[in-house]
């Protein structure tokens, strides 16, 4: 029986299983709403013009993946969890499993859609990943605040609240721009700020 | 080979992967029933019209959530799987795995539908829900019945019938309030119910 | 490094997860199929109407349930993965992805089609099950011609031809019948088949 | 707590878990563009009529199966991960993701399209893999170049750079010819090309 224990995962691993389930399907589930051509003799011209959802469809997935990374940077430095950090992931995690949503009301906007619309459908998505700075933020205080919950070899940096803030802050930025200039600006920057995150942190880490 | 049969997972934790496999699809396969608005012009009414849509995902996400909490409880304090508890968890897992349909059901039948479509909606997912705290009481009864399984530190206060119960009664309750009450009051309880359970488990285990 | 290196799970381990995760995803997607109403008035009616599509989906749910339990089962008891067992292991996935495209022909044909409709439907149904015996009959097979696969301590008896081709022989004649008899009695089968081994496995495993 | 964090996953468990997910994931989402048969007495027809989606989906599926097991070779031999692997990986996890989309295309220009739409399709298949092939080029050249991330024990072949280069080169061609000469010879080319590699693995590994 010890020996069979000892083979048990910890609750920590079935977090982050259950947890890297939603990353995977969200970042997986975004294709379907990239839209198939279907009119005979236009295929060229149709997928061509759908490269706004192309845009849409590579921030966010840039982005998910950025926060799996994050997400996988903290929970593999926590010893322990809770129930209060459970249900702080389930919210995160709220936030992620929607971003197929606001990703193809950009993509339709687009397609459909007159300026009004596309400002409309830039906020969409700039108000849920300001609620996903939001959940982030309430999980890295939570444990900032609990560091029982911490692997005791983990470096404390690693629970600082910088980056949901900066989350919070660039995409509200990001969604007023595209609501009060231009939706194509807001855009622009959702596929940016992944791609800057990612760069930061390769030359912070190598 | 004793070496690598060490690092082998037990049974235990492939039934806990299946598992979390179905729940994170079924929270994440959510987003697919939101409706996409396709109407030039009206982005911004289309998206505020769906708030009942959005009301039955968050109601959904959360009870998916939760009943993912209590599996994760009980299942981190067995030591072993048997045939019986293997048709019974998947008896729970298919009643999780239905639930994007009633969820699509409320947010069609308050799109197109009458207030009898929607009491009709209202029932349909307030039974799947009790087929769910049926399902969880005869895997809860079932580890009652059989000790052998248990973890031998696990407390057995964890294996009692009590939520299963509340749950096939809460929703029965709902259901009989959606149908010859209001749909509307059915839909409220849905979403307080998950959250109401999060507040208490926190306010018992801290 | 060496300590890492003990935490590593092994390949078995990955494969397992692989499979894992494409029976949870299969089995969840089933839900997609399923019709949401949408006719001012009418939901009750259409989703009473809709009722074979309950039962193609229940049976769907249930075999491939049975066929992860019985995965599981086998994969358990090994030791080790080649390439000969991944490429199998792999086509025996392929007839567990594609099912929920027979399983939705069956509710279409339900929904729209002739008689001579559901025979074609409940024959395509037969013949993805049909495959996946194959599959699994090649599996199985290989496994029993390596027995270097196999975790010492199984017992040679989990790698027996005889369930692959029940499977074989069973879909076969359900799709006959359904062919030249009648499809309701083949849809029939289809829910029973697995219920009954489920109820095979719990008399002779308790 | 030191025997808590022995039983923990090291990272790379985590990556191959994540990187699991996505393939296991787009994999069976394949399903999902395999078009049902709806025009009454027809389905016979209209699913034989379908055989280009079919080979379009078997295409597909043997090819993320093969680069799953590409995968699955590596990262069984990697000791570490570290930022720029991550992003690599996740620059390849972007191409599996994607694939369901171009499949479908193939599909959608062999049932509606003129000859050159099934052209522009089997061109814009062979590029995601060609995006493909160069994500692949890029982790293997990474993991030459950092030798301190692999498993002491691995032997360096499995880090060459043979395998994406044939990819990249592979499915150019097999775009050219779709181009040039026949989009029917291309979609050979795609279905019979991981058929092929699957063969060779099985002469040099048994």
């Amino acid at each position: 029986m010890t020996d069979q224990s000892t083979r048990r995962l910890n609750e920590t691993n079935r977090v982050e299983a259950f947890s890297d389930g939603v990353f995977s399907i969200a970042i997986t589930l975004l294709v379907l709403e990239l839209a198939i051509p279907a009119t005979q003799g236009d295929f060229l011209n149709d997928l061509v013009g759908e490269w706004v959802s192309y845009i849409a469809y590579l921030a966010s997935f840039a982005s998910i993946g950025v926060l799996w990374m994050g997400h996988h940077t903290v929970f593999t430095r926590i010893a322990g969890v809770d129930s209060g950090l459970l249900w702080r992931n389930l919210v995160l995690l709220l936030t992620v499993s929607v971003l197929p949503f606001p990703t193809a009301v950009i993509a339709s906007a687009y397609r459909v859609g007159t300026s009004a619309d596309q400002a409309t459908a830039v906020v969409a998505y700039g108000l849920v990943w300001m609620a996903s700075g939001v959940a982030w933020f309430l999980l890295i205080g939570y444990l900032a605040r609990n560091p029982h919950l911490h692997d005791p070899a983990a470096d404390p940096r690693f629970f600082r609240l910088t980056e949901p803030l900066v989350t919070l802050v660039g995409y509200g930025i990001a969604a007023a721009i595209g609501w009060f200039v231009s939706p194509a600006i807001a855009l622009a920057i959702f596929l940016v700020f992944p791609i800057l995150y990612v760069v930061r942190v390769r030359s912070q880490a190598g």
